[in-house]
C-alpha cells in the first residue's frame, strides 16, 4: 500500500563503510519519487501520468525551487560517525536526532585515525591541501596514534576511580566516535548534502555526504538526477557577472580592472569563464 | 522490511468524514511504536526486549518528555477542510504542507454549513456556547446559504469576466473547502492533538484533531495510551497551587482570599480541587 | 549601548501604506550591518575593522551563502494585509507571528479593492496578466463591490442573530484585511523577499515585498546591496545551460535541438543568452 | 523609540563568569515585558493599561501556554563554554548560532577543569551523585590535569608538522572551550531554561542556565516571575495522579499496590504527595 523503491528496501539494515570505523545504515523511509510528484499535483492540478512526465514534473519542481514538494520523503539512518563530524552535522537544524548519551553508557572510545594528514591549504583559511610529506606525516601519525591511546586510558582510569561518566567523557577527543539516528526529510537532506559534499567541506563530511548521495540516488532516482542538474553541477551568476557573461558573448573584451568585483570574485568568474 | 502497523496500513487511502464535505486520508507513514523505542535506545543503551518493557519505556518517554524520540515517526494526511481552519491549522510550524493552489486551478468553491450555529459564550471571549435558539437558528441558517450562494456566484461570475484565478479568489469566504497533503512527526503531531482537541478549540478543528487521534491510536496504540496518561488527562500545578494542595492533603482550610491567585485562576483551581 | 541603524530609528511606527488599505510598521529591530560582521567575526577570528572591509565581508558572507551570520539581526513589523496575502505569508514558517484573533475581536471587516482587474495569464497557469479590458473592467468591479458589501452585511446579520464571532467570520471573503506583528530574523526575511518579489508571485504579495525591502535597505544598507548583487539579479545555470553558454562562448553554435533542454527550460536559457 | 530594558542596558557587554573559564556576555536584546504584553494585544484587542493588569496579562498567557507572544522578544549573547556543554546546548535547534571554527583559526585549547569530580549516581544512570573521596578525587585530578596537558601538547605538535587545522583539532578533548553568538527568542530560551535549569541536567550546563535566568530576571522581571510560578515550581500529575490525588483530598487511603503505576512513578508521585 505504502509507496516503496526496491532498490533502498534492498538496502534497508544494511551497515555502508565510511571512514576508518564509520558507517550509514538506512533504517526507515517514506516516498519515492512518485510521492514528490502526488504532492505537486495536489498544488497544481492533476496532469498527465506517465513515467516520462513525472520526470519532467520533477525535473521542473526542482529548478523552479519548489522545494514543499520534497518534505514530503524522509529518510532515517543509524550513522556512526566521529564527534568532530557531529559538530558539523548538527548545525543542520531541520532534522531529528537521537544520539547515545555519554551520560548514560560508557563508551566504547574508539576514534578516529585519518588514512593520512593533510597539510593547511594556502589559499583557503578553514581549508586542507595535500597530504603532508613522508616525514611529517610519521611524525604526526605517531603523534595522533599516541595521543588516541592516552585518551582512552584516561577515560578508564577516571572511571575506575569512579567518577561519574558525565564527567569522565570530558577527556575524550573530538576524534571519538558517537552514534545516532538521524531523520530528515528529503528536501532538508538534499540541502545538507549540496553544502556538505562540495569540495570546500571538510573531507571527512563529504565522505558521509558522498555515501547518503549514494543512498539517495537509489532510492529517488529521479529526484537524484534533476538534483545533480540543476543544483550540484550549477553555477550562479551574480547581477555583475551576469553582465560580463554577457559582454564576452557580444564579443566584447573583459577583465580585472573594469569588472567591478573584488579580487576573490573575479578569482572565481574567470575560473568559470575564461580559463 | 520497514516497520509496519497493521492496522494503520488498512486505513491507508481510505477518506474517514470531518465536518460535512471534510475528509482526513491516511497516505503514508514511517515507523511504529517499536520506532520510538528503537530511537531511545540507541540513546540510553540496551535495555530489556519484551513487549511489556516497550510500554513501560515509551511511558516513561511520554512522563519525562524526551521529546526527540517521537519525532522518529511521521505521518502524511490528505486533508479537506475549510480555510478558516486551515488558517488555524498552519499555526503549527513543524509540519510540511502542500496546498491546493486556487491561484492555479480554479476551486470547486464547496462550503462548510454547520449543523448549527453557536451562540458566543459568556464566559469565554474567544469561544461558543450553546445552539441559537430556534429563531435564531433559522435566519442564521438561512442568511448563511443565501451569502454562500452569492459568493459562489461572484466567483464564477468574476471568472467568466476573465479575471484572473488569483484575484477571482478573493471572493471566496473562509467557509471555502481546501485541500492539502500535510506531513507531520509523532511528536509535532500530539502537541498539534493536545492544544487542538481541548475544549477551548474552536469545535470545528476539534472534529479534525479528534479524528485524526483515533488515527493515531490505531498507528501507535502504545504511544497514544502514554499521551492520554500523561498529557490529555493531566492537570498541571502551579508552585501555588502546588502549595495549596499540599495545605488541603494536610488538613488545612483554602479560600480565594488566601490564595494568591488572580479570580481567573482561582476558578481553575476550585473547579478542579474543590468542587 | 544596543546598536542601532538611525535611518530605520526615524522609521519607526510609521504607518507605510500598501495596497488600498494595508500598510507595514515597524515596530522594533535588534542589530545592523555591524553585527553581521560581529557574528562573522566570531566564526573566522578578527580582521580588518574599517567600513570597506564591513562591506567586502558582507558580500563574500553574501556571495558564499554563509547564512547563519544574517540570522543575527531581527526585525518586528505591524502589518495590514487582505487574508488571502496572509495565507501566502505564512508559508513562510520560520518567523514568529500574532494575528488578530475574529474569535476574539468582530473585525472591521474592511476588504481590499484592487485598483483593477487582471486577465488570467495564458503563459503561466498561475499567474495574471494584462488588465481586463474596460467593459469587462467595469462589471468585474460591479460585481466585485457588491459581493463585499454583501459579505458585511452577512457577518453583521449573524453577530446579529447572537452567533459566535468565530463562526460569524465564516462569510467573511478571501479580501478581508486582517492584522498582525510578524517578526523575522533577516535571514529568513530576506528568503521570503526573494521569492515574495519574484515577477511570478502575485501582485499583491509584490506590493508588501517592495515595501519591506525599502525598509531593508534603510536598516542594513550594506547587507541590500550585497542581496541586490547576488541574490536579485542573478541568474543560476543548470548543469546543461552553464556546458551551453561555455560552448557560446568558444563560438559554437547552440539550439534547442541539441540542447537536451524541455521546452520549459530552453524558453528561459533563450530569453536570457539568445536574444 | 524603541522599547528597552534598562536593568538589561547596564549589563550589555560585561562578561559573567560560569564555570572555571566560561562566561556569558550579553550583546544585544529585542523588546521587553511590555512587548509580550503589546502582542497579546494584538490578537486579544486592546485591554487594560496600567501596570498591574501587564502583570495580570503576562501571568495569563504563561498560564495558559500561549507560547507565541513570548518570541516577539529576543536575546543575544556571547557565550564561551566546553564543547561538552555546546554539544547538549544545540540539541536546542530553534536558535541562531555562530562558533568559532577550529578549521579557520588555532584554538587557545583552554580546557574546563572542574573543582571537584562527583561519583556517578546510584539512582540515575544519566546523573552525578556526591564529590568523590579525598583520595579518588585526588588521583581523579592529577590523571585530568595530565590528560589535558598532553592534548594541549598533541595540539601543538601536529600543527607545527604542519597538519592543517581541521585535522589537528581532532586531539582536542570534550573540556575544551569554544565560544559563540548564541541568539534565541524569550519563549524558546525559557524552554530551554526550564530543561537545563533541571537538577537533572548536568551541573555543568545548569550553571549556565542559572546565569542566564537571572538575566532573564533582569530583562523581563514580569515573564521570569510567572515563568517562576508556572514552569519552574510547577509539578504536573497525570491522569491516574489526578485521580490518586482526589482520593486522597477525599479520605481515601492511597499506596503503591492500588496505583497502577510504575515503580519509578510510584516513587516521584510518593515523594510529592505522601512524604
Amino acid at each position: 500500500m505504502r509507496p516503496t523503491s526496491p532498490a533502498l528496501d534492498a538496502l534497508i539494515g544494511e551497515k555502508i563503510s565510511v571512514l576508518d570505523q564509520g558507517f550509514v545504515r538506512v533504517i526507515d523511509y517514506m516516498g519515492n519519487d512518485s510521492s514528490v510528484v502526488q504532492a505537486a499535483r495536489v498544488s497544481y492540478g492533476a496532469g498527465t501520468k506517465t513515467t516520462s512526465d513525472d520526470r519532467g514534473l520533477i525535473r521542473y519542481l526542482m529548478r523552479h525551487r519548489h522545494t514543499s514538494c520534497f518534505e514530503m520523503c524522509s529518510i532515517k539512518m543509524h550513522v556512526r560517525l566521529p564527534m568532530f563530524v557531529a559538530r558539523q552535522w548538527v548545525r543542520h537544524r531541520t532534522a531529528s536526532l537521537n544520539e547515545i548519551s555519554a551520560r548514560y553508557s560508557v563508551l566504547d572510545a574508539e576514534h578516529y585515525v585519518p588514512e593520512q594528514f593533510r597539510a593547511q591549504s594556502r589559499t583557503n583559511k578553514q581549508g586542507s591541501g595535500d597530504p603532508l610529506a613522508n616525514i611529517e606525516q610519521f611524525h604526526a601519525t605517531g603523534e595522533y596514534r599516541d595521543a588516541m591511546g592516552r585518551a582512552g586510558l584516561s577515560y578508564r582510569m577516571l572511571l575506575d576511580q569512579g567518577v561519574a561518566r558525565e564527567q569522565a567523557r570530558m577527556v575524550l577527543p573530538a576524534s571519538t566516535y558517537t552514534e545516532w539516528y538521524w531523520k530528515a526529510d528529503l528536501h532538508n537532506l538534499l540541502h545538507f548534502l549540496a553544502l556538505r559534499s562540495d569540495p570546500l567541506a571538510q573531507a571527512e563530511i563529504r565522505e558521509y555526504a558522498l555515501v547518503i548521495g549514494q543512498v539517495v540516488s537509489l532510492w529517488v532516482p529521479l529526484v537524484w538526477e534533476a538534483f545533480e542538474d540543476y543544483r550540484l553541477g550549477t553555477v550562479s551568476l551574480s547581477k555583475r557577472g551576469r553582465e560580463l557573461v554577457q559582454m564576452l558573448l557580444s564579443g566584447m573584451d573583459v577583465h580585472e580592472g573594469m569588472s567591478g568585483m573584488s579580487p576573490g570574485e573575479w578569482r572565481e568568474f574567470e575560473r568559470e569563464w575564461l580559463l
